[in-house]
């Protein structure tokens, strides 16, 4: 049993999908385990690192490098795994996220069209092959989680052009869980809370035995 | 005669060197040919990169991971790069700027030992080869610039690590100098203003000559 180490669990997803509703249910399955947990997100995660978030999410009349912004992004990200996850990870904790590199990817790579190639680079550099062990993706069509996120009627023009983007979003997400398959596990988040949890539980169940049985 | 595009000239230096004096020398010398000069500096040079020089040098109880420290360098970089610079230089305007990206190589890379490698890969990430066409170090010996700086007596055993600490950064310095003798001139910063700025109208010359002549 390799259990002494924590293991690192992300959670993405596109707007309105449950991920709050979700973190909650899977904390309480680990922690029903016997482990010490830690919640926590991206960008943020430690005071210094919560800093950058605000720098990176306040409007301004300034347009925002796109570059610059990735480099604020993995700045952040930076700070919370060497001083924070890490660390716990170290200790026996285990990590959950809201959020994490694969969600660069799918806004930054694949809805806003910067290249996935210098994602890649930046990713090296800034974490030296360090990921997940597991990450669940909450999948649900565009439509249903802006609608669910603000009960809102059909889309208007301005909705159909974030339609348009989440969608790219939502397929930068299921491309990287096509190409690694192992790590990343699509949940469908369309059904009812009993039934996004059923699959959640199956899935926290089959990646608990292979670290059990590691 | 290629006139019509700036050019860009960064005065680099370690404390004490008369980096403020001297600028405002060149910006004279360079504005006396008729041409429209920008002084900026770094890192900030625009609204949102002087936040992210904020951010930088505010005291806080939390380790900044070395990574995030320079990550955040070159995310100021780049915002100042792309919205300011380099617009700036299109339109003719010659730009000058305290400090720039060998600064990164002499404090961070030479001073705190962090690897010239890893520099280079997220200098190339950042900014795809650019460059100063001219870069004047102001070189001094540590002890004569630090007693330029706080007129104070000896130094003691914590200006000592300092002392340590600068020289490293000055050889840095000396180093990229030795590399790319065409883009970087050391000045000799020890002796009188009149003297140093001789210097620094000579260098001018020289490669307004040959800018002129290009």
């Amino acid at each position: 049993m390799s259990l002494l180490k924590g293991r690192f669990i992300t959670v993405e997803g596109t707007e309105g999908v449950g991920k709050s509703t979700n973190m909650a249910f899977v904390k309480q399955w680990l922690e029903a385990k016997g482990h010490d947990v830690i919640h926590t997100r991206e960008p943020g995660g430690t005071p210094f690192a919560e800093e950058i978030r605000e720098l990176l999410l306040s409007k301004r009349d300034e347009t925002v490098n796109g570059q610059t912004e990735l480099l604020l992004m993995f700045a952040a990200r930076c700070q919370h795994v060497y001083q924070k996850i890490q660390p716990a990870l170290a200790q026996g904790t285990w990590v959950l996220c809201d959020r994490f590199t694969d969600a660069s990817y799918a806004y930054q790579g694949a809805g806003r069209g910067l290249g996935y190639e210098k994602l890649r680079e930046l990713e090296q550099w800034s974490l030296q092959g360090f990921k997940p062990d597991l990450t669940l993706m909450l999948d649900l069509p565009i439509e249903v989680g802006l609608e669910r996120a603000r009960k809102r009627g059909p889309a208007d023009r301005f909705e159909e052009e974030k339609i348009e983007f989440f969608n790219k979003v939502r397929q930068g997400y299921l491309d990287i869980a096509e190409s690694e398959s192992e790590r990343m596990k699509v949940i469908n988040a369309e059904g009812s809370i009993e039934d996004v949890q059923k699959q959640i539980e199956h899935t926290l169940g089959v990646f608990y035995q292979q670290v059990v049985s590691a």
